[in-house]
């Protein structure tokens, strides 16, 4: 899949690498990965990590320590990738279009014990139709909205129960319902997260509830965002947790205090090519192709530009980000775009720590992996597209 | 390299995909690229298209018309594919970093007729003692900057000659000079293009006479960006022109009067997965995952949101925007967010016209082409990474 100079990058240290590419720190994923298992443990659900952020088989197997564990997916091709892995049991949480939906059968013809979500009666009725016609008794969760950020059916709305009947009745099982905080991106601080919590735990309990009430099973009951999963107080009535940027935590995260600088896995090796004094500027060959378009931190209380720039040890350069983009360049300068710059030649190479590792992450074909921080101990393969 | 499901879409209905997926219209890319040709084709200069937007030599096919055209790249990665499709004579077109001199003296000794860019003292000296070493006289065009939009020396900068006698009595080709007017994507109209167009090669000639002037070589004067290569008026002393965006064109380059929207060449195909009815939201299955990041209508007089959005002929569903995205969601309203909403039902599928083909582009891997807006003819696949 890759050239043999790519190859031959493994046991390289950093500063031999060609530029950009993307850096994972192993520590800082595993310590990540760690931290959230604690928290959850005393909860006694089962932790279904999404992966699509990671987009790795080998990331995957440092999440989940056992392979077959369940995982989240946000593409077929995800579901396809894992299944392919070693990892069975996945849901696939954006709701379903109708033009996915031989994919879905085909796959679990394969082995996946995929499930899917929907929230409408008209894919309601059309998975239930189909399953029948399959006879595949496909596991569907409801989404329910449960704080007005994007998709899902409001936990009272009697339109709910409608559609649980019709999966019911119809050919599906009705596995249960999902959500997701989206809203919690958008707080900052542990009290706000976990009453944002509270918020997505009480709404899915309540559309669990309206579900039972009608005489419908809903087994699951399946919540979660970063910020959310990580500052929960209460999960009772909950039976699955979900999150993924966490894994690799990144500038949006920090920002709004879900994390801290060093937890950040994922960094973006570039060089110095160019210098345009009179303006402040420092030219490196990392542009928005290696960093993607996310601005997330520019509607935080301190907006990082396209990154925080850091030294090859992944310290941040005091006040030194990469304030903007074009495809294959990016202009470093001090963030008051005044400042004094610290002295960095021709050929310096700098790490960049991203706004948003999902976004990020996904412009690179490879992960350039580091135990030590300084020494590559493997190149992990990534997946992309649909 | 594709799944068998992907193969058997050609000769489908675009009614017949799995969403998202990237859609190129050859008659609309054909179009483009005979519209810059015909522009250019009475200055008697050297084309030389720029391949970052398109990565796929079946587009440089199209662009070309002949194998072995010069090309320019933005990636080694992209001068190792071309090159292994026949395209050998091929511009680098970004500040040379130090350790990618070694990739760079591979590819030639692998058949590449490559030449690079930079533009300062320290890398001219680093290349002419690395070519010397070497014994390959690499060709290195100086970059110039004519509009500090980004890197570049300016015209009259006596380091302009410091580097061209570096190169030249060192083991290095100077080649001649490169400039590239990025910052007339931030102008209007015809008028305007035309006037930076003229600023572009008169500095570019500026910098070629001082180092004439000098007694050094400047064989080359190589200028282009999209908006200046099609409106510029004089190209007396320029020897090659470069443009990368037009093939595709997107909403950016219609919002500055670059080209109209029915130019825009490529879309992406969503599907209605969700209504939110009291938000005014319709839910489609492209995010910025299909979309980018990219927001540059933001800076634009009419912000396009994430795209817009079209039936499955690519005619615009009036106002109808994608005015907010995550990874895998977009949100489809109205533009002015209150407006009345057609009809889509669930399942309805889409085409998103985007806001900068390069960015949206790179997050396939490969185009549905139709060559009658509605059968697919052909996939295409396309590179990314480094």
């Amino acid at each position: 899949m890759f050239s043999s100079a790519s190859q031959a990058s493994v046991g390289r240290s950093l500063a031999g690498l060609e530029t950009p590419c993307l850096v994972l720190e192993t520590r800082r994923l595993a310590r990540n990965v760690s931290r959230l298992k604690t928290h959850l443990e005393p909860f006694a659900v089962r932790f279904r990590p999404h992966l699509k952020t990671a987009k790795s088989a080998e990331v995957a197997r440092v999440v989940t320590d056992e392979l077959a564990a369940p995982l989240t997916v946000s593409t077929l091709r995800e579901a396809e990738y894992f299944l392919e892995h070693g990892f069975s049991d996945l849901l696939y949480a954006i709701g379903i279009a109708p033009n996915k939906l031989e994919h879905v059968f085909d796959l679990r013809r394969r082995g996946a014990e995929l499930s899917i979500v929907l929230d409408n009666i008209e894919m309601a009725r059309l998975v239930a139709a189909r399953c029948a016609e399959r006879s595949d008794p496909l596991p569907v969760l409801i989404e329910i909205d449960t704080d007005d950020h994007r998709s899902g059916i409001k936990p009272r709305d009697p339109v709910l129960v409608e559609v649980g009947r019709a999966l019911h009745e119809g050919g599906a099982v009705l596995g249960g319902v999902m959500t997701h905080a989206g809203s919690s991106y958008g707080l900052k601080g542990a009290a706000a997260f976990a009453e944002r919590a509270e918020q997505e735990r009480s709404g899915a309990i309540a559309a669990a509830e309206a579900l039972r009430g009608a005489g419908l099973p809903c087994p699951e009951v399946s919540v979660g965002s970063t910020p959310t999963a990580h500052f929960a107080r209460d999960l009772a009535g909950v039976t699955e947790v979900r999150a993924g940027v966490f894994m690799f935590f990144d500038l949006v995260m920090a920002g709004i205090g879900a994390c801290s600088l060093d937890d950040i896995a994922i960094s973006v090796l570039a060089s110095v090519v160019g210098h345009q004094r009179d303006k402040g500027w420092i030219l490196i060959d990392a542009g928005w192709m290696a960093m993607s378009r996310d601005r997330g931190t520019a509607r935080l209380s301190v907006d990082q530009g396209y990154g925080i720039v850091c030294d090859l040890g992944c310290d941040p350069i005091p006040d030194l980000i990469v304030i903007d983009a074009n495809q294959e360049h990016g202009i470093i300068a001090h963030r008051s775009g005044l400042g004094p710059l610290p002295n960095l030649p021709i050929g310096t190479m700098v790490r960049i720590l991203p706004n948003h590792a999902c976004a990020t992450a996904a412009q690179h074909d490879r992960y350039h992996v580091t135990t030590d921080g300084s020494i590559v101990s493997a190149i992990w393969p990534r997946i992309y597209g649909w």
